[in-house]
C-alpha cells in the first residue's frame, strides 16, 4: 500500500482507456482521422494506450512537446500553436526526423519560414471560426487567398489545409448551447473547402476541442479531429456536459492539514502549485477550485462528496464542507480532489500514480 | 545574444539583490532574525545571494523543498506548512541531518509525532491572527494552553513558539488598509507571549508575508520575519504598494504569435502553463493576467507599456494593446510580461535566464 504524505495525482487507467475507446469510436463514425491532442497527459506511457486504440498521428501544443513525443516513437505530429520565424531552427530540426505539421497565420512568417527551412513541413492555416483567440477570420476569404498565394509556389512549406479550434465550446453549459456554437463554426470551416478546393484539391480540414467532439453528433465533411482533454476529462467538462463525474480519470490525493468545525471548513495540502488556479462557477453561483470526495487507499468515490474547494493559495486549499461530514474528517486523513482543469493540474504535477500503484512519468 | 523561441523567465540579479539588501536592512531595524521564505525562488543559486546578505536560517513551504535546500547547505529550516502524522517519516529523516522546525495545529498530530519521531524537532504552533486559513485562533488561549500541555512534557517535539502568517495583507491596496490589517494581527501575536511566557520563557514569535514586511514601519517584539515574495516582487505587490514596477526582478520573455489590429489585440505564446492563472483586478476594474512591456534583448523597459493580458488559455495569452502601439508589433517579436504572481510563475517555469545570459536552475 502506497503511503501518501504529500499531494499526488492519481490516474485510473481503466477509466482513461474507456474514454479513449469511446472517443475513437465516435471519430470513426464521422469518417475522419483521429489525431488526439497530447497536451493533457504529456506522458509517453499514456500515449501507448492511445496507440493501442489505433492512433498513429498526434497533436501537441509546443515544439518542446513535439520533441518529447518524437523521442517516444511518434512520427507524425501537428504542433497546434501558431509559429513564426523565431521557431525556424527547432522546426527544421524536428522536420528532419518526423512528418511535422505546423500552423501559421501571417504572411511574414510564411515568407520567413519558406526562406530558411531545409526540410519540408506541412502547413495548416489557423482559421478563426468564432473563438477569436488566434487565427484568420474564416469569413475573410480575401486574406485567406492572399496567404495561400505564396504557399502555391512554396517548396518547403507544404499546404495541408485549415485548422480550427472552437474553444468557445467551453462556454456551453448544455447540449443546446453547444450545438449553437458548433453549427456555425462547422459551417464556416466547411465553406473554406467549398470555396478554395479548386486550387488545393487535397486540402484537409482539422477540427479540435473536447466539448464538441464529446457532445456534437452531426459532424460531416471534416478530415480530422483533435480532442485532447477527453483522455482524463475534469470537473469543468462535467459542467459543460462532455462527461459525467464517473468518467473523470484523474483525482488529486491530498492530505488534510486542519479542520475548522466553527466555520465548516477543512484545509488541504493542495494549492495552486498542485491544482492550478483555474476555477469554475457552479450552477448555484459559487466558485469551485475542485470537488472534494472520499478516498479509500488509491480509489476515490464520487458518490461520497465532502465539499468544494472555495479558495486556493500556493500550497493550501480551503474546502467548504457539506454538513455532518466534518465530524468524520481529521488532520492526517487523505481525501480526493476532482480537478477543475486536468491539463493544468497534470502539467504542474509532472507524474501520475496509477490506481494500481505504479508511477507514470510525464515530460519534464 | 540568447535566441528566444519559447517563453522563458528572465531574472535581473541586480534588482533581486537590491530587494534582498533592502529587506535585510528593514528586519535589522526591528531587531528580529531574518528567516526568508524560499518558496518564491526555489533556487540554490538565488539562495546564495541571500546567504551573502547574512541569511543563515530559512523558511520553506514543503518538506520536499526542505530536502532540496538541505542538500544545498542550508542547515536551519522551518517548514511553514502544518504537518500531521502522515509526514512523520520524512520529518524524522530531515531532522537527523539539520535543525528542522515544523508547524502543528492539532492535538492528535502532536501526540502522534511525539510518539514516533526519533530525532528532536522544533515545533511552532500555527496562530491565526485574522487570515482564517489555517491555525488556532490566537484569541483562543484555552485551546492554546491545551495544545501546549503535551509539549511541556515532550522529548522529541521542542516547543519553539508561535508562527503566524497575516496573508490578509494581500487584500490591502494602500498603506492605511495595510496598517489596519497588521496592527490588530500584531497585537494578537504579541499577546500570546504576554500571556504564556511564564511557562515558556524562550518562546519565539515568527511573523511572515511580504506586504507587511515591505510596508509596515512599526514592528516590535517579534523574534523573526519570514517574507518570501520580496526577492522578486510582482505585479500584485505593485498594486498593494509593497514595491514599484522597477523593483520587480522577473519578467517573462514571450514570443508574439499573432496581431489583431481589428480588435486591438496581440496574442502571445505565454499561457497558464507559463504564468499561472492568477490574476488581479486593476484600479479601473479590469482583470489582468500580466502587464506587457517592451523587451530589448534580455532587458525589459517598464516605461514602454504595451498592454495588459486580458485572458489566458493553456499556451496563449491575449493582450489588450494600448492605442498606437499595435502598428509597431508583429508576429515574431518578443515582448516582456511582468507576472501577476512571481511565486507561481517561477514554480511553473522551473528555471530563470538571468539578464546577463546565464541559466539559473531551480528545484525540479
Amino acid at each position: 500500500m502506497q503511503h501518501i504524505s504529500a499531494p499526488i495525482l492519481l490516474l485510473n487507467p481503466a477509466i482513461c482507456k474507456a474514454n479513449i475507446q469511446r472517443m475513437a469510436a465516435r471519430v470513426k463514425l464521422w469518417k475522419g482521422d483521429f489525431r488526439p491532442h497530447f497536451k493533457t497527459h504529456q506522458s509517453a506511457e499514456v500515449s501507448e494506450w492511445l496507440r493501442e486504440a489505433g492512433v498513429e498521428r498526434i497533436t501537441v501544443s509546443s515544439l518542446k512537446m513535439a520533441e518529447y513525443f518524437a523521442q517516444h516513437g511518434w512520427s507524425d505530429i501537428t504542433v497546434a500553436l501558431s509559429v513564426t520565424k523565431l521557431q525556424a531552427q527547432v522546426i527544421d530540426q524536428l522536420a528532419s526526423n518526423i512528418n511535422l505539421n505546423i500552423v501559421v497565420e501571417d504572411m511574414e512568417s510564411i515568407h520567413a519560414l519558406e526562406g530558411c527551412l531545409n526540410n519540408p513541413v506541412g502547413v495548416f492555416i489557423k482559421a478563426d471560426t468564432g473563438y477569436h483567440r488566434t487565427g484568420v477570420d474564416a469569413d475573410d476569404l480575401v486574406l485567406m487567398k492572399k496567404l495561400l498565394t505564396p504557399l502555391q509556389e512554396a517548396k518547403k512549406l507544404i499546404f495541408m489545409g485549415f485548422l480550427t479550434h472552437a474553444g468557445n465550446t467551453y462556454y456551453a453549459r448544455n447540449q443546446q448551447q453547444l450545438d449553437d456554437i458548433v453549427k456555425p463554426a462547422l459551417e464556416k470551416t466547411l465553406a473554406l473547402k467549398t470555396f478554395l478546393k479548386d486550387h488545393f484539391p487535397l486540402m484537409q480540414l482539422s477540427w479540435g476541442d473536447t466539448p464538441s467532439c464529446s457532445m456534437y453528433n452531426d459532424f460531416y465533411g471534416l478530415d480530422e479531429y483533435r480532442p485532447g482533454n477527453f483522455v482524463f476529462y475534469d470537473y469543468t467538462q462535467t459542467q459543460i456536459g462532455s462527461c459525467t463525474l464517473k468518467d473523470v480519470a484523474v483525482c488529486m490525493a491530498a492530505p488534510v492539514i486542519a479542520t475548522h468545525p466553527e466555520r465548516n471548513e477543512i484545509v488541504l495540502h493542495a494549492g495552486a502549485v498542485h491544482l492550478s488556479k483555474d476555477n469554475i462557477k457552479l450552477s448555484d453561483g459559487t466558485i469551485s477550485f475542485g470537488k472534494v470526495v472520499k478516498l479509500s487507499g488509491l480509489t476515490w468515490n464520487i458518490e461520497e462528496e465532502i465539499g468544494e474547494i472555495k479558495s486556493l493559495s500556493q500550497e493550501h486549499g480551503i474546502v467548504s464542507v457539506n454538513n455532518n461530514i466534518l465530524q468524520h474528517i481529521k488532520p492526517g486523513d487523505v481525501v480526493g480532489i476532482i480537478p477543475v482543469h486536468s491539463c493544468l493540474t497534470a502539467n504542474l504535477m509532472k507524474q501520475f500514480l496509477s490506481t494500481d500503484g505504479n508511477l507514470i512519468e510525464m515530460m519534464k
